[in-house]
């Protein structure tokens, strides 16, 4: 454990925000194609700052009332982060939206962690790797109104220690997926079709691709059921040109406001009930089933030594947890489990 | 994971108790040691089914008013569990008390996830096994009544199936230990001397040397605290005489009735506000935590596919997660959580 945690140095809070999280060898120094203001990296690490600053001002102008209260930390070695988290507001009862640069190293299990899929030339020993992200769940209170969590992130690896000349590898993984209590069938089209329409711009293939890899993916393997109503999902991706998956991901993050803000919107002041409430709060246990057991990211950072409150700040306010509850065969209750447990294509 | 899943059978719900869930090849027909009525697994199944019954007893009494409901399934090959669950009773919030007789196969990985101690022999095959236990978590409303949890259990390996003449190999494991929200220290001191009693008269060395693993155990790394105040806990325990442990676990099991109903008798009906209450959703939401992310018994659980509701019955009612909490320094809450951290010698 300790020699897991030593992975990533402890983190230290700042009080303001830096211009950029990336090392000053990356930024602007070197002129490599990794090493400077049009790296990739720094790219990206922009991007997700701009979804971060977009998506915030968008939920504080739904919820009305409730602040984000910001954490920013960092890494003497480089790397660091920001946390902004609205808690218990008007519309909102927990929101994260995180960004995060890490420089770290990876022991082969936690490499396995992040990327299981072998591709031939993964060393054994530990590997220097780069990761940039941007995180967010956003829990509302009404039991109408829907969860959703998106996630976009680069990951590179460097040339391991002992073999300098190597060659990098370099990712792109992400998804957008929606977790409702009820089902509201327009609600959930309009969700997956602006992914669908994000998707068509840069392949026919992506959407029905990615929709299946989210089904596939947010998998609670111990209930055989989906923890939601899925979205997109794609991890690993490197086998298209490294621009057109940053434009891609750019894309894909920026249609988080208008795949979500509309819905919300409409949902948030639906009058409900106790035992509306009482399933939300079963269904965020499932929520936070997958993300304990199953979740990459959030095993990833458990492991790693990541700043635990912003990797467990997507978990639920609140959650629930009956004994061998069974919703009434017909019920709006069961017909949400029922497509949790059959996925169905919302396009057709 | 479907290969996993297919270590164990699927269980069938059953309407009557039976006598035993032993197979009858283990309760009566040949003479061999563990096949007969007088077997350790024989034995150590009627002690825990007494066990349930009279926990059961006890708590229905503390409750006044909550009444367990029963679950009975078995698997066609043999084997099967009685589930006993009290749900929003008067005094509690959630009481599971089970008891399972497993016949399973164990891959590898299982094997390893149930016993990460190797002796030297173990094989890489798939291993047959029996496993009987009693286990429970026992969730109170007040928040100033402690949360419990106690699990005794035996295990046997079979030859293997490609080596019928292999020594099977036998262990117990258990211990019981408790969960406050709210530190009393009289509480906590007797809880701790039930435990040292029920230990002294088997082994002098048992108490320090099972209250430090105890503390080890329940330990949420990611967090760097320990899910509660300890008691005991021991696994792989087979360095002894097996009678005298066999004899060991049935007085550590007796012995959570005059551990622990005291204590949540003198608790029960304390006034509370309801900052008291979130601090106890708080600690609740370690035990999630813990549960989902390293205990044995229920990552075992999830990955060899035991009765789901069976095993998740250990997480509470109700949990929740605030983003950074942070208790005042000196609060009571402060005291809590600085014991989680720093384990203290009870009896000292």
């Amino acid at each position: 454990s300790t020699r897991v945690q030593a992975m990533i140095e402890k983190e230290t809070p700042v009080t303001q925000r830096p211009y950029t999280f990336l090392r000053e060898s990356d930024e602007g120094g070197a002129e490599g194609s990794s090493s400077n203001a049009n790296s990739v990296r720094a790219r990206f690490e922009k991007m997700i700052r701009e979804v971060q600053d977009s998506v915030c001002t968008a939920l504080e102008e739904v919820d009305g009332g409730g602040k984000f209260k910001e954490d920013v930390w960092s890494r003497p070695g480089g790397g660091g982060g920001i946390s902004r988290v609205l808690q218990d507001g008007n519309v909102f009862e927990k929101a994260g939206v995180n960004v995060s640069v890490v420089y770290g190293v990876m022991p082969p299990e936690a490499y396995r962690a992040a990327r299981p899929v072998d591709n031939g030339n993964v060393k054994p020993g530990p590997i220097p790797f780069f990761a940039a992200g941007v995180s967010s769940v956003l829990h509302p209170k009404n039991p109408f109104a829907p969860t959703v969590h998106f996630n976009y992130r680069y990951f590179e690896t460097d040339a391991p220690n002992d073999a300098p000349g190597a060659p990098r590898q370099w990712w792109f993984g992400g998804g957008t997926d929606l977790t409702p209590a009820y089902i509201f069938e327009e609600d959930v089209k309009h969700f997956h079709s602006v992914q669908k329409g994000a998707c068509d711009k840069f392949d026919a293939s992506f959407y029905p691709r990615f929709k299946k890899w989210c089904d596939d993916y947010f998998y609670i393997k111990h209930r055989g059921e989906r923890r939601g109503l899925g979205g997109i999902f794609f991890d690993d991706l490197n086998d298209y040109d490294q621009e057109m998956l940053l434009s891609f991901s750019t894309e894909c993050a920026n249609s988080v406001i208008p795949a979500y803000i509309p819905i919300v919107e409409k949902r948030k002041d639906t009058p409900f009930t106790d035992e509306h409430k009482a399933w939300q709060q079963l269904r965020r246990g499932r929520y936070v089933e997958f993300n304990l057991v199953y979740d990459r990211g959030t095993t990833f950072g458990l492991k790693t030594g990541g700043r635990i409150e912003s990797i467990l700040v997507s978990l639920p306010l609140t959650a629930r947890w009956e004994y061998d509850h069974q919703p009434v065969e017909g019920s709006e209750e069961w017909k949400l489990l029922d497509a949790c447990i059959n996925p169905k294509e919302w396009l057709h």
